[in-house]
């Protein structure tokens, strides 16, 4: 039974703005399209759209992130939404951003090149339209606070990794130099990654353990992050040094 | 400029939800109002309102707050969007949860009685329309995050508190014991409240010193958390055991 008090009150444009991050060559890297009408056309921006009768907040970004990288089931996870009245000047747009991790080398470049999109370093970002460059940052922050819970990297890894690859992920999204032996009590110590009986011999005589992320463990249920985080509380082997 | 572009797609309703929660008699509570309208009128709802033409989610939700409570300049974040187009059955509204946390003793008893609202252990919450329980667990996980990172109960504590009193706090916070010489030391080390010289002596003979937190922090801000989260991460002291 709809109610006319509803009716009562304005409707909104919604948006979907994603913050696509990949790694590649020891660097966190960011997703950006060449915008494609006014305003603001032709400058950098998250790649985006508007939300449908019929869809989620999730749904819209799953159908952006499949038109624009040619992948789905990627990692997606909502971030801030931005509503100041004044932010788009083309009209008023309230967009949710979302983060997403992909992995460089498996999306279609071809693609990307039609669109003339380009991955840019995170640390050096170019300037991008309205209020992107505050999406990015907050999308950053929300990936940080996500690694130490979590030991990220499963969507930005190769299926089978070295810790010191695993830790050079973990260098670039914190921008900060981890201590190598610290790092790999504690990332251990989460219980997320398994060694297996499998070497890398390429970077060294001696040969380096490789690691998988255990599949099981279903990190992103809510019920997890929440007994994660109480561990984490609780207990200070779980954390990094 | 604007462009056609837009209207080529649909416009929304949007809405905030406002989980409030407040502390009481060793208690983490939440406040639930009778829903005033069809569908669903009368049934038990966060104190909610839809958003205007001319005002940001923000500006939406510290009128919500102070109209339903009388208070203003509180303490209040975005959790998640809910978005289902299912969600509601009145019309398809997509849904912005906030947190918000409130002094109990402070606010309006009449505006409340007038209302109908209620405040609930959040242990023994009853039915509530729509998805609005997963709005509280998405915001109470939320806000174990929080205090994780910033000792959190500027909002929730009388300005001054012992120790014994912030630690009841983080119990009914994360609904688990913590011991209590384990989160001396971290909260202690955490650099986010202070001792005074004064002692509150109504518990024991040698009584205990108050503290209160440091206005100086600014921990609200985006740049401050990320130190704060690098700081927890490289350094063990920083998290809770």
């Amino acid at each position: 039974m709809p109610t006319r008090t509803y009716y009562l009150h304005p409707k909104h444009f919604v948006a979907v703005d994603c913050s696509i991050f990949g790694y590649e060559d020891g660097e966190l890297k960011l997703l950006l399209y060449p915008r494609g009408f006014e305003p603001a056309r032709g400058k950098w921006s998250l790649m985006g759209g508007f939300v449908g009768e019929k869809e989620s907040l999730e749904d819209a970004a799953r159908r952006v992130m499949f038109q624009t990288t040619g992948l789905s089931n990627l990692f997606l996870e909502q971030a801030s939404v931005f509503s100041l009245p004044g932010r788009d000047p083309g009209a008023r747009v309230i967009s949710v951003n979302f983060v997403s991790l992909i992995r460089i080398d498996l999306h279609d470049k071809d693609l990307l090149e039609e669109m003339g999109a380009q991955w840019w370093p995170v640390t050096r970002l170019p300037e991008m339209i309205f209020d992107h460059d505050e999406m990015v940052k907050n999308a950053l922050l929300q990936l940080q606070q996500k690694a130490m819970i979590q030991s990220l990297g499963k969507e930005l890894l190769p299926e089978k990794f070295t810790l010191t690859q695993l830790r050079s992920l973990y260098n670039a999204i914190f921008q900060k130099i981890l201590d190598p032996g610290n790092f790999r009590k504690k990332i251990l110590s989460m219980e997320t990654i398994e060694r297996l009986d499998i070497k890398n011999a390429t970077t060294s005589k001696k040969g380096a353990f490789y690691y998988r992320f255990i599949d099981s463990v279903m990190l992103n249920q809510s019920k997890s992050v929440f007994n994660l985080l109480v561990l984490l509380f609780m207990n200070s082997e779980m954390i990094f040094s």
